[in-house]
């Protein structure tokens, strides 16, 4: 018999999937939507390069939530499937996947789902496809094959057959014995897994995903208040079975196990700590790097400027809007550039500080030198340095301002100190063309010129500048708002993604949000978002696929702008490079959403990222990535509270392939 | 509130685990029973250790499937009891937890449990101690906390009370507020643990655990006759989630899947393969090592003997009984000791080529030097070479027999040899004392000193032999039997244990047990046992507990033997060191299974493990490990078909601490 597989079952790239399928003597693939979606290959393209391969594309799948629906989302439904249609047409795929609606909005009737599908049905035939209609085992309404069937068997439409999935019909129980009733001929596509028995019993739950109390979703709270009134005054005793904690170091845990109980203490009244600081915003983010270079262009780029100097260290200080980054050279250059610091505002950074202490905040030595601001800092779970700096309401209590750290340039060394370089390089042959500047230059010991320029304080009238030199092009766009940081996204340590919520939602009175799954083309990574009521400070944290993994590991500072449009071209102009994402993206955008003439040609060209939902839209897009940084330009419709997180496999997608556009 | 913490809650040892418990601010632990177990502190030193860091132990956990039993079983209970209160008050703990019981043999009687939970307290009571009745929310009988606390209340024992743990009664969505209906001094304890939610629907099972057919539990071969009955003759398509094929290498991925499929069609009738060809028995393991040294130095302390050296290669063989290895020197050193290969035996060695070809498994070059013989050899998942040889009922076919490959001894070099080293380095003065034989020697070039005796062959009459200047010890132990391998246990690579599953089942005909975990100190393994029906081949698949686990990586050879004991005190007398058994483990035996007077003094001695069932006992102790190797003595009474999984944690703790019986 022709043998199958779908490509989700396989990891990483569409074509290395199709590759591994046709080697190990595959005949066909099923397509899963979201590996077309993520690859840069045209549909024609990935269609030829099956052929080319000896495979089929036996599926495309899947198509959701389409049957007994309401009349105005069923014809948008059939909107989009004709979208799919088309490009089924492209890839040469002649059956579609249909599961089981689980959408809120479908109603327990099986003549609508039947003649819903039977129209469906219609429209496939003029594309001569055929659509295989499947009981989802969660399905809503419709939840066994044999139920599937009877809606099959009632449309009684030739492009409408079913599905089968031993899946979704052996981890039911159900009887597979009225499989052979059903004529072969309907039975359009067979699915196979396996899987191990018993899943998940209340035992292995037990054993291997326990977790401390508040880094899991069981009221624990609330018992221990019964607990408590019952008159118990004994230990409050942890016991926690937890595959991850089994190899985790144990004395990280042990801190992470205590702050949990300091934490359910405090929240039945049995403890007093001292209470919750919420920061009011992010202050700056501290890079590290040994090469400076790399970032400050990407940094100039994204139009933000060196406005300041730490007067006792190496370090600048960054800004545009409100959004301060710190670009810090004492680095090792094996370490790569890295996001280390996060100064957090705070109305009180000394209760703040002391709260983080009480819950075993590891408190760092106290940054001091002569005129510097004291300021308290402690280490996150992942090892971000967190320094607690005042906000602007807290400017009146007397509280010592970062900022006072740093001289504002232009005390930054410029043309003056030319000299001293001089001794050891060559002067070059001062570089004169008509109408041109004179610059001073001298060869460094690596090879690099070094160009003396002007800089804005100097007196343009002696000195030329260099960027006379330049014509401004007449369509550049003007430096769009970058007004703040909209939120930082930190990898976390394999082993202490759960300590990292606790501790963001414990110490720093962050709200958490559920946990949700990213396909990384190489393996799954969770994510969750912690942010204050108000999204001031938002930071996504993120986990990797498992503790070896070898995928992207950066963290990345997404940047808030009220025109991603105009900060993506700004970006480019300056010779910033975004991340490119594969058309198919935007051709399924299309499919989903209404845009405004042009909009979608636009984002396609800028690599711009699209998401909506009830609150309004999220448009975002990504810079390259500078060691283990990269930068996100933000533009978030007020209320919306997402990340874009519907994007992420396409992103991680783009990032995994190394290109840029430019 | 008094903090506590189960030491399961914790990774590492049992010290690792106190001194975090007590740095991160615990007041108390919990001491976990297999914990005490797997260390080497005894209960006073554990006493000790805990007072000094200031921590209570709270707990002793757990007991088990304790209530409500016949009348027989509950005495060995109350025995088994009363030992571990007297392991209690050398640990200074006066709290046992009891949980609900699991056990088939126990009743549905809540009187009886009172009854016999009273008889427990009242012992309990002699030893100052109270016992803390929990109901496990998967308990046969007992599985809510109202349930245990109305057999508690029942019971009315002053010494008898309950345990509340969150998980057991959150995880079952039991109303809380009952609890505060309890006197508070009648729970005796409360242990707290949170747990994601949703923990696993049929959602979860689906996008996360689905695998190949043939690698889970589902009988997706007897669905798939159903669909075949039907009249489908579409494709076979697998559709598979699964969190570990997402990371691992696709190419490796779709061949273990087209292979489930073959297997799949073989299962109904629809394609013919090959028929399995099982093997009857381990012909040879193979060492690769880059320094024979220490390996062949343990394996002559079991008994071996270096018995023929192979023609073309660097390649001996060393006998004892049927159990034959080749150390192989063709090494890369830094590669270190490991075994690489495996010689299996079959009736028809080319016919399980064939079958695993069919299936495929990458067939390896073979291996052809003048005089050799050809030797089908295909690689397993996990990479080691399997050598598909004949057994004895194939060798009147006219097959190759792979050891004509090998040149019996003593054509190795011998003391003839000796001149051509003279060359190089120094000869030492002949060592002569009265009464001892006068050796040839020279100093090598690493200053070791080579002396040269005469072997077995040479002409005793003129050659002095150098074991004359050794007087036989009048105790020393005679050869025990090592009659053949009883089995191999292979780690595998973390993304390929299902793989290995199917392959070993699939390809070689063998039957696979269910996977179990084992509880490493630094985290979770998992092993499942594939063998024939028959018991000749057996192998143990193990997988470790993440993709980066660093802990112990070994494979081992363990070796069959009538009388474990003779064998390992041959072995010790031999100068071969046995892996440290803690004396806590001998003093749980002791209170769990009877034995003969002086049997146990025996097995603490040597180190020898031990684990009994219906079929039998099976006695296992475990030599040193060289590189990633390491051996095993196995006593396994007839019938028996463990592998001593249930002392695999204390083996392993002890391989972590290093330490070697001599």
């Amino acid at each position: 018999m022709p043998t199958s597989i779908a490509t989700v079952s396989l990891s990483g790239s569409l074509t290395e999937k199709l590759t591994a399928a046709a080697r190990a003597g595959f005949d066909g693939v099923e397509i899963f939507e979201n590996d077309l979606l993520a690859s840069a290959l045209p549909p024609g393209e990935v269609r030829a390069r099956c052929a080319d391969l000896g495979l089929r594309i036996d599926l495309y799948q899947p198509m959701r939530d389409i049957e007994a629906v309401p009349e105005e989302v069923h014809a948008g439904n059939l909107k989009r499937a004709r979208h799919k249609f088309e490009l089924m047409r492209r890839l040469g795929a002649d059956t579609v996947l249909v599961c089981s609606s689980v959408s809120p909005l479908a109603v327990d009737d099986d003549a609508l789902a039947a003649a819903q599908l039977s129209q469906l049905a219609d429209m496939a035939k003029e594309f001569g496809i055929r659509v295989a209609y499947e009981a989802l085992a969660w399905g809503r309404h419709v939840n066994t094959y044999d139920h599937a069937w009877r809606i099959v068997e009632a449309a009684g439409h030739p492009a409408l057959g079913t599905c089968l999935d031993s899946f979704h019909i052996l981890s039911r129980g159900s009887d597979p014995r009225g499989i052979a009733d059903i004529p072969g001929d309907r039975i359009f596509f067979l699915q196979l897994a396996d899987a191990p028995l018993p899943a998940m019993d209340v035992l292995q739950w037990s054993r291997h995903h326990r977790c401390f109390p508040g880094q899991g979703g069981l009221d624990v709270a609330g018992l221990l208040r019964h607990v408590l009134d019952a008159g118990y005054r004994g230990p409050l005793s942890l016991e926690v079975f937890n595959d991850v904690h089994r190899q985790a170091d144990a004395a990280a845990t042990a801190v992470d196990a205590h702050r949990s109980l300091l934490l359910l203490q405090e929240a039945v009244g049995a403890a007093e700590l001292p209470p919750p600081v919420v920061p009011t915003g992010i202050a700056f983010a501290e890079l590290l790097t040994a090469d400076a270079e790399p970032v400050t262009a990407l940094l100039a780029a994204l139009g933000f400027a060196r406005t300041a100097r730490h007067r006792g260290k190496p370090v600048d200080l960054w800004e545009r809007g409100a959004a301060r980054i710190l670009v810090n050279t004492a680095a090792d250059r094996r370490d790569g550039t890295r996001l280390a610091a996060i100064g957090l505002a705070f109305p009180d950074p000394a209760g703040a500080a002391r709260r983080a202490e009480a819950l075993h905040a590891p408190v760092l030595p106290r940054r001091r030198a002569l005129e510097e601001a004291v300021l308290d800092a402690v280490s996150a779970p992942d090892g971000t340095e967190l320094f607690f700096v005042a906000d602007g309401a807290s400017g009146a209590s007397g509280l010592p301002d970062w900022r006072g750290d740093f001289a504002a340039l232009p005390d930054a060394p410029g043309p003056a100190d030319a000299t001293r370089i001089d001794r050891l390089a060559p002067v070059l042959a001062r570089r004169r063309v008509p109408e041109e500047a004179v610059l001073d230059a001298v060869a460094a010991p690596d090879g690099r010129e070094l160009f003396f320029v002007a800089d804005e304080a100097s007196d343009v009238s002696r000195l030329p500048h260099g960027r006379g030199d330049f014509a401004a092009l007449p369509d550049a766009p003007g430096p769009a708002d970058v007004t703040r940081v909209d939120h930082l996204a930190l990898t976390q340590p394999w082993h202490r993604y759960d300590a990292a919520t606790l501790f963001h939602r414990g110490v720093l009175g962050l709200d958490a949000r559920e946990s949700i799954d990213l396909a990384d083309p190489y393996g799954l990574r969770r994510s969750r978002a912690v942010a204050s009521a108000d999204g001031a400070v938002r930071i996504a944290l993120t986990v990797g696929a498992a503790p070896a993994d070898g995928t992207v590991h950066a963290a990345h500072i997404a940047l808030a702008t009220d025109d991603v449009v105009a900060a993506a071209r700004a970006l480019r102009a300056a010779g910033g490079r975004l991340l490119p994402v594969p058309d198919n993206y935007y051709d399924d955008l299309a499919a989903r959403f209404v845009f405004a003439e042009g909009e979608l040609e636009t984002y396609r060209e800028l690599g711009i990222l699209y998401d909506r939902d009830a609150d309004g839209a999220f448009r975002h897009c990504y810079t390259e990535t500078v060691g283990r940084v990269f930068f996100e330009l933000v533009q978030r419709d007020p209320g919306h509270q997402g990340y874009g997180a519907a994007n992420a496999p396409v992103r991680l997608a783009a990032q995994h392939t190394g290109r840029l556009l430019r």
